[in-house]
């Protein structure tokens, strides 16, 4: 027995189990109650403590906290882009936690499992069968993995001599997700050697205005090395025409990656399939699995169509990680060799369980059903006079707003999502669009009824009636 | 209900109590039987299959997985440097997967409890009360945000303009982890810009050497950023004199990161704590969770003094995300503003379990009693004819070799290490020193006895009877 291991392996047992029936009441009631209830003050003061020297037990304490999380497993989540998780995905999480492997390389079922899931989606975005890929924390990671090949492989000495700043350029649109500008930083290309290329009234990007801004750049002799289009963008889920994207970046030679972090996933249904086939064309994707997909955070992707260019930029091994043909240190595919990490987590398991469990074709019917119920929305908010639509709805993303004459409207709007947030009844997000506050209904939420649109509808314009007064000019 | 809520609650519910049992049986009996077993290959065929269209049960699988796993929670697993997990481990996994936070901002219980964690272990590494951090997955993701705020601090144009590659340089020992040489490449620095200073006879790095390395590169008009201390080498596990470096990265006005991947989480115990004092005077300091400390995987930590510098290199969010003085969008901890992860899982909830449940003068005798027993196989190997030490022990680790004369010493050791590794006795790992093949024996395990480290030594010395004739020259 080992100096951590329980002394009492009953008590242990039935700890855990209590712990587990816990947790499934919380999982089996989560369309009920409040939808985010703020952490209690006293609650709040007791995670404040001095450093723990002697053992005490946990148990209590992981109990009371539950109910003080995002809110994001109930139907009426709307924030930002979340998802909702689903139940099952609690199986893998105590397998793995009780197999504890370290999934940075070596010949073990993680690996295996690793590479059977990248397979999948592989081949899910068209991709072949000889397709490259690692399992991230999610699409952050993603896309700073993808944008590092595409650095190595357009700047040859990037990797020994470093990067000459400002020299290689990328294009996303106005609307891309901050992760591409953090990727550009992080890997030393400097955040303005990304351009921000303008969008057309539907948030999709402008290809004639890229193509000018390659242009212009190849005259002042830098060297465009990428395009990043986006499927599903954040703030009102356009998907950029990928297809058309794909022929510039052939026809001027650049990497094309694809940041689908919750859009490529609608691939999977059927109402969105045909705007996302350019993704098959992309060079990188990368895409969560924690959102859309429902699967427990954290865990997303990143693929490349060129094994040898992905392996090429991160495959560096010490001394001490030597591979071997034979014994523990054996195995084909080390994720060492794929990403910045060496010490994973056996992350890769619950996607693969979720997968197996619901299958492809149930998940993209659940994401085909947000789609229509972002639709459903649009119409209530079409169909009110105090509510006025401030996005066409692309995918599974209304922007909208409470409108009144002599009102500071983003004032108002912004303490509408407030107060709905605190009374518990819903969680919409704010955004800017073209400068004005909207209210921002995301749905990635595979419990969310029509019911729950119809009273967030509802509950918004009587918030709206009663406080406007607050909020005259 | 959600599409993906189980349809037959009481039926899910005994499935996961049935998985819960079975990882708990894996986890009592951690200590038995063989330490590495092959996949079989009927079950490695079965885990390739097509993407599943339709549902299925994925439950009997993850069960028949869990014996194929590294390894590295049986007690006589040595290789590279693992931590074995503690069975408590499993509760915050499963009160996790029940909350399915995304732990990435807002105002909620996971920041709150990830702040506590930072601060806790600021504390015992000695920085100041208001010092700053970020719960990452391991030590090189640690690294790279480390590095980044010090190339961020040197350099005022590098996240706008880019990086001028080799212009900025760093230093750190040539046993310093590869993650150093890693981080270097992604900040696109370049990782010639990464100095190896040679070391002493203890691995130890030499100080004089770094102060003309210094020296050298200032003539030169190149511009030094940063020292790396190592506090526990993966090779040997050799500290360098940090005292000396925190003087010359004063003296030399540069940042000093220490890489403490395991060495530094042995500051809780008494045996290593005064070579580790010299942890307080750095910039930063990275460290892992789920070596020393036995926290399941994954989980490591970033710690910085200067918290206005370390969120300067980070906090740059987008509108989506602004925050509020109230309702979900408060909080006062962002992990966002500290680190390249937006979506993020409560990570954090696992350490604060384990540091609660155990306390960490537990945790600090745990890995004294690990020292010891290196000190006890040190012991064990000079009482050894047949066996030569190949390194000082320094900390956990041996590096030492089967010799015999007129034999192929390197391919016979690794034969060795294959054998025992095959035949499930035990798992050292190999490494070189000095260009010669070493069996190396970390550890990092709360489970290994002396009667452990006893079948190892006689084990090796009768595989390398037995195995040498093949090996002659």
């Amino acid at each position: 027995m080992g100096d951590l291991d329980p002394q009492d392996w009953d008590a242990f047992r039935a700890q855990a189990h209590a712990l587990l029936d816990a947790s499934l009441d919380k999982m089996q009631t989560a369309s009920d109650g409040r939808v985010w209830t703020p952490i209690p003050d006293d609650l709040r003061a007791r995670l404040q403590s001095e450093v723990p020297r002697q053992p005490s037990n946990p148990a209590d304490v992981l109990k009371e906290i539950m109910p003080y999380g995002v809110g994001n497993t109930h139907p009426r989540f709307f924030g930002w882009v979340h998802g909702a998780g689903a139940p099952s995905g609690i199986l893998p999480e105590i397998a793995a936690a009780a197999m504890n492997v370290n999934a940075g390389g070596r010949d073990h079922v993680a690996p295996v499992i690793e590479r059977q899931v990248i397979d999948w989606c592989a081949k899910l975005i068209g991709f072949d069968a000889d397709a490259s890929g690692l399992i991230v924390t999610g699409t952050s990671m993603g896309t700073i993995v993808a944008l590092k090949v595409a650095r190595d492989l357009a700047d040859e000495s990037a990797m020994k001599r470093g990067v000459i700043g400002g020299r290689l350029v990328g294009y996303c649109s106005d609307q891309a997700h901050s992760c591409v500008k953090r990727a550009f930083d992080m890997l030393g290309l400097g955040t303005e050697a990304l351009r921000l290329v303008p969008c057309n009234d539907a948030f999709e990007m402008d290809m004639d205005a890229l193509r000018a801004m390659i242009t212009k750049d190849r005259k002042r002799g830098l060297e465009p090395f990428c395009v990043v289009g986006t499927a599903g963008a954040v703030n009102v889920g356009a998907i950029d025409d990928l297809e058309t994207l794909a022929d510039i970046a052939r026809d001027e030679d650049v990497w094309f990656h694809v940041d689908g972090a919750f859009g490529a996933t609608a691939i999977l249904g059927e109402l969105a399939r045909d705007r996302l086939s350019g993704m098959a064309r992309a060079d990188s994707v990368a895409f969560d699995f924690h959102k859309w997909l429902q699967v427990n955070y954290e865990a997303g992707c990143v693929l490349f169509q060129n094994e040898a260019a992905h392996r090429a930029s991160f495959s560096d091994r010490a001394e001490y990680l030597r591979g071997s043909e034979r014994g523990l240190a054996g195995g084909a595919f080390w994720a060492v060799d794929y990403g910045p990490e060496l010490s994973r987590g056996f992350r890769a398991l619950k996607v693969w369980s979720h997968l197996m469990e619901h299958g492809v074709d149930k998940l993209g019917r659940s994401i085909d059903r947000n789609i229509k119920l972002a639709q459903y929305l649009q119409a209530a908010v079409g169909a009110h006079d105090q509510l006025a639509p401030m996005a066409p709805v692309a995918l599974n993303i209304n922007c909208f707003r409470y409108v009144a004459d002599g009102v500071d409207l983003d004032a108002l709007n912004e303490e509408i999502v407030i107060y709905l947030q605190e009374a518990g009844i819903a969680v919409p997000s704010t955004t800017r669009l073209n400068g004005a506050l909207a209210i921002r209904v995301n749905i990635t939420n595979h419990r969310t009824q029509e019911a729950d649109l119809d009273l967030l509808v509802s509950e918004i314009v009587k918030a709206g009636d009663r406080l406007r007064c607050d909020f005259t000019v």
